[in-house]
C-alpha cells in the first residue's frame, strides 16, 4: 500500500486515499497507514525531540506533504492531574485534558487543521458547515488561514459570542431556524449550486484523523500508557473514533500495551441518541422544549452512532445521560479546582460522579475526562449582530450575494 | 550565592531570596541566578526534550523543588507566523506568540503559576490583589488550585464575564467604584487586618519570573534566535520586564547572541502613563470620561514606571498610543488570519501599522507581536450576578463575612 489508504468500517474494503465520508455499504472510510513504514521514525525518542504541536505525529496524518500544514497553533494542551480529588473519590488516578486551550477555543481545531490541509492540498476553495457552533467557529478560522470561502449554518440559538467569533474570522455565517440536521440539510441541497465542499461531520476522513492526535498526545503525557477511563462528551461522536483510531494505532506500533481504555459516552437529557442506541432504548422523534441546551452535544442524528455503539462495545465502555442541573453543579466543582469547563466538559465529571456511584468506575480506575471547549463561548447572551435567520436553502439564496 | 538571590534594579544592592517586592531605594527587586550552575542543565538540547510546560525552565524559576509546583497547564503557548502579511507588509518575519490559548485565557496565567508556588512554599494562605480583570481571573483560579484563599478586587467596569470567571473560580469577588489603583488602596488598607498577602503587580519576585518564561519560550521556538522587534502591550509593564530579564538571562548564558530585541510598549489612547514617560511628556491628571476601555492597559498608575522606560531606552525601543478604532480594526484584520483577539492583543497590531508607517520598523524586521489575552474576555455586557459594588476598605468590611 501507499504510506496510506482507506478502510470501511463496516465491510472492510480498501480503496486509495480520497476526500470520501462513506462507503456504498454504508460503512466509514477510516483512514489506514503503512504502520510498519511510519514506525521507523514515529518512535518515543524523537517525538520527544519534535516541537510542541498536533503536526508532531505527521507519520500518522493523511497529509501529503510538511509544507501544506494549515496551522494556527493547534495542540500540545496541558493534561491537568487532580490529585486532591483522587483522594477524595477515590480513584487510581484523575486527569482532566484541556482541550479548550486550542485555538478558537476547542477540540475541534485538530479536525480542521488537518481537514483543511487536506482540502486545501485538492485545491477546494469554498468550504460549507451546519454545526453547533464549535465546529463552524474552527472552519472560519481554518478557512481564513487557508485563504479559502467558508459557509457557516448554525441553529438559531446558538450562544451569541459563538457566532461573533464566526462572523470575525470573516465566515459567511447563518442562523437556521432548526437543529444541526436542519442546517446540514441546507448545505446539502446548496452544495452543487453553491460549489460548497461539506465539511460536516464524518463527510471527510479529516477531522477524524486531527481529533486522532489528542490520543497521541494523551499516550504520550501519560508516559506511553492508557488510562483505564475515557470519558468525552458525545454529539456527532468523532472525537472517540479519533481515539479509538489512536489507541489501535499505538497499540499495533508497539508504543503502548495492555487493553484498550473503556470509552464513555455522555449526553445531556433531551438528546441522547447515542445513549439510547447502546442501551437499545427508544429513541424520542422529537426534543423536549428548551432541552437540552444548545451545546456540542446536541445532535439528535449522528451519522455514525453505528460505529460509535460498536466502539463503546468493544470497549467495554458504556454511555450515560446526565442532567442540565448535574451539569451546573459540575461546573461549579470543576471552577474550584481552577478549572473553567465548558457545558460539555462539565457533563464528564457529572458522568464520572455517576459511574463512581454505580460502582462502575473503580477505586484504582485512572480516568481521563476531556474538557472539549472553552467555558465563556457558552454565555448565554443575544449576540447584537443583526444576522439572517433562515429556514431553507431557498430563503439563504434570496439574502446571500457572492 | 545560593542559587539565586534578589538584586536592586536600581542600587544593585543584593539581598537572599524574599516575598519583597522593592527596595528601600525604590527600585525594583529582581531575581538573579547563578548562570552558571543553572548552564549545567539548562541546555537546548535537555530542554528540547523536556514535556511542553513553562516548568521546562525551571533552574530559572526562583521555586525550591519541583515537588511544590502549583501548575493548571500553562505556558508552551503557539507562535504563529503571518506569511501573508509577511509579504504585504513587507516584513522580515512576523509573528503572533498566543497568550490567549493559556489556562484562564491570558498570559497572567504564568505570573499566577509561579508566585502562588513561591507564596504557597511560604505557607501563606490568603491572597488578595487589585486587577483589571485578567490577572483576577487567574489569581482566582491558581489560588484554588493551591488551596488558598482569593480576594479580588475589580473596577466596576470590568468585563462582566471576568467577573463571572474569578466567581465561578471560587474567589471572593468585589466590583470597586474606580480604577486599578482604587482597588489597591482598599487591598493595602485591609492586608494587615484581614492576612492579605498582598500580590498585585511587582509586590513581590514571582509574577514576574513567571512571565519571564515568555522569553524563554520564544527564543527556543524562533531556534535560539532573537526578533528584532518585540510589541507587547503594556498596562503594569511587568510582561516587558519579564521579557527583558529572559533575554538578557539567555545572553549571558550563550543561549542566544547579538542585540536585545527592539521593545515597543503599546498603550490605548486615554491612559497613557508609559508612553508620557518615554516621551517625557506632562501626563494627564485623570482620564477622559469613558477613555480607555476598560483593558488590561488602563493602569494610570504603573509601580514600576522608571523601570520599563529604562529597558525600552536600553533596547532601543520606543512608546506608542494607539486609539479605539485602530484598536478595532485591528481586531478585523487579526480575525481575517484566523486569530482571535483581545483589545490588548489587537493593541500590538496596530501600533505595528504605525511603526511601519512611521519608518520606526523596517522592512527586513522580524517581529512578534503578544496577544496576551482571550477576545471573549471583553465582551462587554452586564453580568447578572449581584456583586456589591464598594467604594472602600470600610465598605468591604461592612459586607464581608469570613
Amino acid at each position: 500500500m501507499d504510506k496510506f489508504g482507506l478502510i470501511c468500517s463496516l465491510c472492510s474494503r480498501k480503496i486509495p486515499f480520497a476526500l470520501e465520508g462513506k462507503c456504498t455499504c454504508g460503512g466509514t472510510w477510516l483512514v489506514e497507514y503503512d504502520l510498519q513504514r511510519a514506525a521507523l521514525t514515529f518512535t518515543k525518542k524523537r517525538l520527544r525531540a519534535r516541537p510542541a504541536s498536533m503536526w508532531k505525529y505527521h507519520e500518522l496524518l493523511p497529509i501529503a506533504k510538511l509544507s501544506s500544514i494549515i496551522s494556527l497553533g493547534e495542540g500540545s494542551t496541558p493534561l491537568v492531574r487532580l490529585t486532591e480529588w483522587e483522594k477524595k473519590l477515590p480513584l487510581g488516578g484523575l486527569y482532566v485534558k484541556r482541550e479548550e486551550q486550542n485555538p478558537t477555543g476547542s477540540f475541534k481545531a485538530r479536525g480542521f487543521a488537518s481537514a483543511l490541509t487536506l482540502i486545501n492540498e485538492s485545491g477546494i476553495k469554498k468550504v460549507a458547515l451546519p454545526s453547533n457552533g464549535n465546529a463552524a467557529a474552527a472552519l472560519s478560522a481554518y478557512a481564513s488561514r487557508a485563504g479559502m470561502e467558508a459557509y457557516v449554518f448554525l441553529p438559531a440559538d446558538c450562544p451569541g459570542l459563538i457566532i461573533e467569533e464566526c462572523v470575525n474570522y470573516g465566515a459567511h455565517t447563518y442562523r437556521v431556524d432548526g437543529l444541526i440536521h436542519d442546517a446540514g440539510a441546507i448545505v446539502e441541497e446548496g452544495k452543487l449550486e453553491q460549489g460548497w465542499y461539506n465539511v460536516g461531520t464524518m463527510r471527510e476522513p479529516g477531522r477524524v484523523e486531527g481529533k486522532k492526535t489528542m490520543g497521541f498526545e494523551l499516550a504520550e503525557q501519560l508516559d506511553w500508557t492508557l488510562p483505564d477511563v475515557i470519558v468525552y462528551p458525545a454529539g456527532g461522536g468523532s472525537g472517540l473514533i479519533g481515539l479509538w483510531r489512536a489507541f489501535h494505532q499505538l497499540l499495533a506500533m508497539g508504543l503502548v500495551t495492555g487493553a484498550l481504555p473503556r470509552f464513555v459516552a455522555v449526553q445531556e437529557d433531551g438528546c441522547t441518541p447515542i445513549v439510547s442506541a447502546f442501551w437499545q432504548h427508544a429513541q424520542p422523534e422529537t426534543l423536549p422544549a428548551g432541552s437540552p441546551m444548545p451545546t456540542g452535544m446536541r445532535v439528535p442524528r449522528p451519522p455514525n452512532r453505528n460505529l460509535i455503539v460498536s466502539i463503546l462495545r468493544e470497549t467495554k465502555g458504556t454511555a450515560i445521560a446526565v442532567t442540565r442541573e448535574e451539569i451546573h453543579a459540575a461546573t461549579a466543582a470543576m471552577g474550584l479546582c481552577g478549572i473553567s469547563s465548558s457545558p460539555e466538559g462539565a457533563a464528564t465529571w457529572a458522568g464520572l460522579q455517576r459511574l463512581i456511584d454505580s460502582g462502575w468506575i473503580l477505586g484504582q480506575d485512572k480516568v481521563v475526562l476531556f474538557n472539549t471547549s472553552h467555558a465563556m463561548k457558552y454565555t448565554l447572551y443575544p449576540t447584537k449582530l443583526q444576522l439572517p435567520l433562515i429556514k431553507s436553502y431557498q430563503d439563504f439564496k434570496s439574502i446571500h450575494s457572492p
